[in-house]
């Protein structure tokens, strides 16, 4: 789009909206998001901040009838790109689409916009004894809308499952501009296909979600966390296969690999053993006798190749501790500056042979490699840390990726199990899926969004 | 199709499957379901019984080939026609599909073809600790793939949610016969649209399920329900909003109107009440100290202002209480013989509304109306007792079952939260969903069987 045709399209949205909702396309903070570690940076003609779902459809409408691009943003905390504007059009961002539109909790149910902070979601459902489980690594700044548009995990989806499980109606537009709800306040539904779900984890690529029915539940008491160290891998993954096999079910259970424990180890709450080369963190929740008992049974089974474990009691210790976790992204980071991180998926017992197999892709592509994550899950953070002002890392480390997506087809995983494609996983589906799926999964983007406006080039199946 | 084709159509699959896995369309077993309660039944011209999924791709690619409709079939409970063949074709029985291909109790996950009954993978699941959640009221003859078809809940799915929740991964033939696999052992995956969903709940209309990856959990140790009597649906819909309200979690939470409790009061464990007009099951399960202590706190919620409460703590009484419920249906359809039963989902909080609505209903048509169910999940079965001999009563009962479709959309809820739409539901869904939704419904049946032949005029958005 020429600079006059983009001054255009400002002009236009701001008699669509009022001035105060279009900013210029060159503002920064919407052109990029977590994927700025590896350097992308999109380019949009405008931003637009809607104010409600009406507004979002009204957008929606008028780009569809100008045949203008529209990348839909949540809070930006993605980690491939998914909203970042590949080449002009619209950046529709959702923050002020930002009401919590009711919360009942005598029925633990909620009715939320789009734009909601999801920690801020959490909070009011703890303040009225609810939890709203879903907890991925950046909920302070993270929305709802994007958690959905992502399927997004965390630390507790190992017993709480991922944002879908939690969402029982969706309101969202769809292509060419209409406002539509699926589901609702209501807990089960079999009177049509589940397009819910299919739009849920879809990265705005068929149509924006505008608000969610969520459900809740009675908030557990007491969480009792633990972290063990272990001197290798194969002790630490023998851990976590012992806690499988005891039957006892933890709310969370994550692995720290040698080198995530490394760059960490500073900042963990207690002193790490020098020798430490693996840690996982299982979370015991429940009613205070539950979460005791759970803990207990979890303590037994951790300690026992455990070169050391801390098992905080206190409020305060407990907050360190996820506090600390909270902060694992970003100490890896801030090892070189730069990092390529992939959540790929595993069968859990292919973990050990994934984890082992990270650090040898780094090898082969000379780079200092590290994986942490929801162990449970099978899921990884597998990463690369880069020297951002080296471009000839970033490119090692974009193939030291693709040997990763590889490597969770080889195991019959998945390219990724909580960030979505975006466009730095676009067509490694078809690692993983056979042609007949990759043509239905290009033939329903092609019934939704048969213009190809919608986030266009985006979570792509093939490329 | 003439009587000569129908004979070519036996003669072709013979030599396709060989002579034992082809019967002749006119074998009754495979022309009904639940629905020979409404006297439906429908014609065939062959019944195919595939022994592998690669058989079931063959069938599908020959009946593709050869515009045949293909009506997929699993154990025959459904209760809305889904597997009815409506007008010829092929019916396609799994029953043969029913290997256990892996069941990896370390890891609580199994892989299990469609034809496996449902209680012979819950006991297969006990029998190594686990629990394999989804229990549909025919658990004895449903088959994984039918559930799957169904999306099918049970009283249970209020704590541990319906089939869907417990797939990780489908093998599928999608047309025009290709045997695809999403997803696997796998416990996250945003890497594609989520194809998985869509085809769970589409009820054999886009796709033929052989096999599904499905995830386990170690098994409660111990479950102890407790009924409780009341003297009229006001306390007794209180008493369910009063559990909600006191934050105990139960694992069921069931209801049972005047006429459900009177139609199956002879065959109750213990002496109902005389004036007992409504009554809640819940059940409590967890460890025993949990499910102790849970049955503890819903007993003094549900005792509040009940008649009588019966809380069984022997196994043989648990399961006494236990077969009793899975008894309701028939009791209800042995009243007057035959029955039109429609499973309706409202919020929680309308739930009151609609029972009463249900027996206002049957009288406005003239018909002995009662209801029972999910309550926590504000799944009714709402149904109207029937003549199966007096076709004016039969006629009545439909008509009376589309008010209540109209009392579902009413109230924001659906038309079916278990059961499906099969050929009973056609075009409800367009009471409650926006027409946008309802195209999106219809391109997306196109995509996947643009011939028409996937199980035909079965869930249709719009008629």
């Amino acid at each position: 789009m020429t600079a006059t045709a983009s001054s255009g399209l400002e002009r236009d949205l701001r008699a669509l909206l009022g001035p105060e909702a279009i900013l210029p396309g060159t503002t920064r903070a919407y052109l990029t998001d977590a994927t700025e570690t590896r350097n992308l940076r999109g380019r949009a003609d405008a931003i637009a901040l809607p104010g409600d779902a009406h507004q979002v459809a009204a957008l929606t409408r008028w780009c569809y009838e100008h045949d203008v691009p529209i990348t839909p943003r949540g809070g930006g905390t993605g980690y491939t790109g998914g909203a970042v504007p590949l080449d002009g059009g619209l950046v529709v961002g959702l923050e002020r689409v930002q009401r919590i539109r009711s919360l009942d909790p005598g029925f633990w149910r909620a009715e939320v916009e789009a734009g909601v902070i999801t920690a801020d979601l959490r909070r009011r459902a703890r303040e009225n004894g609810l939890l709203f489980p879903p907890d991925p690594g950046s909920a302070e700044q993270s929305q709802l809308g994007g958690n959905i548009a992502t399927n997004a995990g965390g630390p507790h989806a190992f017993e709480y499952g991922v944002t879908g499980a939690w969402i029982s109606g969706l309101e969202v537009v769809l292509a060419p501009g209409e406002l539509i709800a699926l589901g609702g306040s209501i807990r089960k539904d079999v009177a049509g296909y589940d397009l819910a779900s299919l739009l849920i984890g879809s990265e705005g690529t068929l149509g924006i979600v505008t608000a969610a029915w969520v459900k809740l539940i009675p908030a557990p008491e007491a969480a009792l966390p633990l972290a063990a160290f272990y001197a290798d891998n194969v002790a630490g993954c023998a851990a976590i296969e012992a806690v499988y096999a005891s039957g006892a079910v933890p709310a969370a259970l994550e692995y720290f690999d040698a080198a995530a424990v490394e760059a960490t180890r500073g900042a963990f709450p207690v002193d790490v053993p020098a020798n430490a080369e693996f840690m996982v963190i299982a979370d015991a929740d429940g009613t205070p006798e539950e979460a005791t008992r759970i803990h207990s049974e979890l303590t037994e089974t951790l300690t026992a190749n455990a070169l050391f474990v801390h098992a905080p009691t206190d409020r305060r210790e407990i907050d360190a501790l996820w506090r600390w976790r909270d902060g694992v992204s970003h100490a890896v980071t801030a090892q070189r500056g730069g990092k390529v991180s992939e959540d790929i998926v595993v069968p859990i017992d292919r973990l050990p042979e994934a984890i082992d197999e990270t650090v040898e892709i780094g090898r082969r592509h000379d780079l200092p490699a590290c994986s942490w994550g929801h162990a449970g899950d099978g899921n990884l953070h597998s990463t690369f840390m880069i020297d951002l002002d080296d471009l000839a890392e970033l490119e090692r480390a974009e193939r030291a990726a693709d040997d990763l997506f590889a490597l969770a087809a080889r195991l019959h995983g998945s390219v990724s199990g909580e960030h979505g494609v975006g466009l730095v996983k676009n067509g490694q589906l078809a690692r993983q899926w056979d042609p007949p799926a990759l043509a239905m999964h290009e033939a329903i983007k092609q019934v939704f969004d048969p213009k190809g406006l919608l986030n266009p080039g985006k979570k792509l199946a093939r490329t």
